[in-house]
């Protein structure tokens, strides 16, 4: 972790608190810090502070801010991903907020197990946009969507989040144009499960507004997709 | 699994045999493919085939070259990261070698735990390989080089893979230029391990004819900065 993401509750005195395990331990383990040396905080969807540790006890650190930090900004972009298997949902949730992924959604596709839906780790999103945020040395969360109807998604939903400045690229191993790159205006990104969109989720994602265009001719994992994609398309 | 890679000493018959366990259950249990059906094989280094399954039985397959078929290219790029932790090396291994990586580095660094060099995934290398080769569709496995001596690898080698027609890129956080974009030519670029190089580090590389760059304001990890810094060079 690049910082350490405390809630708004922990920061409503002079001192801050930093109770949660993981944190503890990571400072006082890892980085072996001792009261009076520097810190970077952040307070989740606030701001980043550098700080000073002021007292250390058996399971909590007490810190005082000392200033306050720029907070790296977001990519414009919202990126849409057929559901992929929970180890992979993980890296994938973690890693798209590191990148700064503004918006994420996570929706349903004919290759998509249906038991995928049932993963605990579901239930857990926010811990893993924690991480991403502690590593990126972000403090806002970014907006996290589920869908697990894809037709109702594509006809209903998609439609509303493109327009001429926001359009919709689809990520496709079988597209004739490669994708843009360095481009300099936002837009959505849609990344398919493995072994793909089928032709009839393609045809429908076109139909609804979305371009499509191919990637190399390697086939890449999906989160290997996400960050080679992301670093194409933003200058 | 994209392609099944077999070695050249599986395929001298007319037939050619899959017996890895492996493959042969992903072909059986995943794929569900059955005698008459297609698949696409790679024979290592050699070239790429649609193949016919013409016989299969309980621990092997037997197909029949159909005919050949593109093998995608590699991209123009030496790759040099600081050896990160198991875990993640073979993920980076796996990844760098489906993204098209044409020569791997990884080399010691203050910050890298000596005790990294002495995991047994250092002897699987070659496994990782595999898996990124039949993740990309791709034959022909990346050259692989460990240096555990950072000194003697920046002042001797390195100097000697850098020209005027491919030079050598390090990321690094701090530095004041982004990271070229979308560029035409070769180069080599230079990943640090979690916490970055120390200054001597950096400062060793640049009078050893480095550029320094950096990729955002946000700290990425090893793994997601190798394939977003590809996808943002190579157009």
């Amino acid at each position: 972790m690049n910082i350490v993401l405390l809630e708004p509750d922990d920061c409503q005195d002079a001192l801050w608190i930093i109770q949660q395990p993981r944190q503890y331990q990571h400072i006082i383990q890892h980085l072996k810090l001792k009261v009076g040396e520097h810190l970077k905080v952040g307070i989740r969807n606030l701001a980043r502070y550098l700080v000073e540790i002021k007292k250390i006890d058996h399971d909590k650190i007490w810190v005082e801010p000392i200033q306050k930090e720029f907070v790296p900004t977001k990519l414009p972009v919202t990126l849409i991903v057929a559901l992929p298997r929970p180890k992979v949902l993980r890296r994938l949730v973690m890693d798209s907020v590191t990148l700064g992924v503004d918006k994420l959604i996570l929706i349903h596709s004919y290759r998509v197990d249906k038991s995928y839906w049932q993963t605990p780790f579901l239930q857990q999103l926010d811990h893993y946009v924690t991480l991403g945020l502690e590593q990126a040395g972000d403090v806002y969360a970014p907006e996290i969507q589920l869908y697990q109807r894809f037709k109702p998604f594509v006809e209903d939903v998609l439609p509303q989040m493109i327009d001429i400045d926001k359009p919709a690229y689809l990520a496709h191993p079988y597209a004739e144009k490669p994708m843009p790159q360095a481009i300099g205006h936002a837009c959505t990104v849609i990344i398919g499960p493995e072994g793909g969109f089928i032709p009839y989720e393609v045809d429908l994602m076109k139909k609804n507004g979305c371009q499509v265009y191919h990637l190399g001719n390697r086939i890449l994992r999906t989160e290997t997709a996400v960050s080679y994609l992301l670093g194409r398309l933003f200058a």
